[in-house]
Order: structure tokens, then C-alpha cells, then sequence
């Protein structure tokens, strides 16, 4: 069912001293900032030549990544996106074997314009999982 | 200097759980585990289309993933780990920029047979940060 790791999203304090590290310090190409006011973040793209990395920032009020970064002031990983083909079977799968999705159960339009679904980080053992359909 | 991400570690409590969960409520292919006592921990790949997971749980006294789990008793990502063709010359060109690599500086033999590093997280907004020469 799992596809491609679509990205892994970092939640950091301060977009412009995170994109300089992994531009200037890691030597990696990294995209010019994207404010998602409807998502509640600004977006840093980390290309790499098998995935990307997103650099997130807490935009506006509500930012569903404020409470991470409360409990995480210096940052850290907040969650990882596979890609799968058919979200609705995907969610229909999970939740047959117990798991927990968020929100109210319906895939949501994500930051790629794209269907996209949370899953419980409690059923992942503490690992927020993103499911987007590619 | 970056090249591809090589895998995301995850630690987790329970590895035969979340094998499981890996593998029936996510449908991903895993391996069977492996014991890496010189590593400290013992190792699930959960082999993805364009990298991988390694579900990692402790394996004997002085693990290095207990601390973390002490702190996240219900698990989570821990690492990511970045390919990068020549590790020394990374190392240099981080510590010339003020990254801090650690342990003693120099690379070890990682749990792939190949030179490791690991850079301090508080340089990398929150994230371990792992570089592996392939």
C-alpha cells in the first residue's frame, strides 16, 4: 500500500536560519520560501534526488504545528508522507485494523493540492504519518 | 553535498509491534530483524519505492536509542540519515561552518559497513542528523 516517501517535514523556529543551515552548512538546494497561509505554514523545499525534505514555520494563528514547536522550542521531525495511489481504500484499510485517522476521517486537500489524510502518531509509535495520494 | 536520503530511523518500544503495524495496517515490506549488538540496537527495514524506514528498537545495556525513548516512551523518528560521497570532505566543510559532529570527529563504521557521522541536533533545528559515505 505504501508508496514513496512523498517528504519528511521538519517544524523549525526560524525558517531563515534553518533554510541557511541546510543551504550554506549541508550544501543542499533548497527553494525560495512559500507562505500557505491555509495551511498555517511558510515552506521551504530541500531537494534531494530520491525525496524532499519541508522546512516548516508556523504561519498565522492555529498553525497546526504551534503545539509541536511548544512542546519542541528548537525544532525537530513532525511527521513523514507516503504517497499511495487510492486514499480512500488506504483509509478504508487502516481503519479496518484499528487505526485512528485525524480530523473527521475525510481526506483533506493538502499543501500539494493533493488528497491527503493524518494518521493517529499513538498508532504509529509516536510517529505522525501523513498519507497523500499521487 | 547532500545526496539521497538514505533512511529515517524510528524508534520504537516494541519492535515486533510495529513491525506489525508496518506491515499489516500500512501494507510495507519489512524485513525480518536483525541484532546489531555492536550497534545497540536491533533493526526492521521497512523497504519503501525510493528509500527506506529502519524501525530500531534497544539492544542491550548502554543502547544509544534509550535515551530517547526514556523520553519518548512511545517511540518516534529519531534520525535521518543523508548519502554523501565523500565523508571527510563534508566533516570538514560542516565544521569550517560551525556544525558540531559527534563523538571524537572522526567517522565510524555505521550499521551498514560504511563510514558514518552524526551531527548535533541543536545545529540542525531539533533533527539528528545522520551522513553516511556510499
Amino acid at each position: 500500500m505504501l508508496g514513496r516517501v512523498n517528504h519528511v517535514a521538519i517544524a523549525v523556529p526560524d525558517l531563515t536560519a534553518a533554510t541557511a543551515a541546510y543551504r550554506d552548512m549541508l550544501g543542499a538546494t533548497v527553494s525560495a520560501p512559500q507562505a500557505l497561509p491555509q495551511h498555517g505554514v511558510t515552506v521551504v523545499f530541500v531537494e534531494l534526488p530520491n525525496t524532499k525534505i519541508e522546512l516548516l514555520e508556523p504561519l498565522g494563528a492555529g498553525s497546526p504545528i504551534a503545539a509541536f514547536l511548544g512542546k519542541n522550542p528548537s525544532g525537530g521531525m513532525h511527521h513523514i508522507c507516503y504517497e499511495v495511489t487510492d486514499i480512500l481504500a488506504a483509509r478504508d484499510h487502516l481503519v479496518q485494523r484499528g487505526a485512528r485517522v485525524l480530523g473527521n476521517g475525510e481526506p483533506k486537500i493538502g499543501a500539494h493540492g493533493k488528497p491527503v489524510l493524518f494518521l493517529h502518531p499513538k498508532d504509529f509509535f509516536g510517529t505522525l504519518v501523513e498519507l497523500e495520494q499521487v
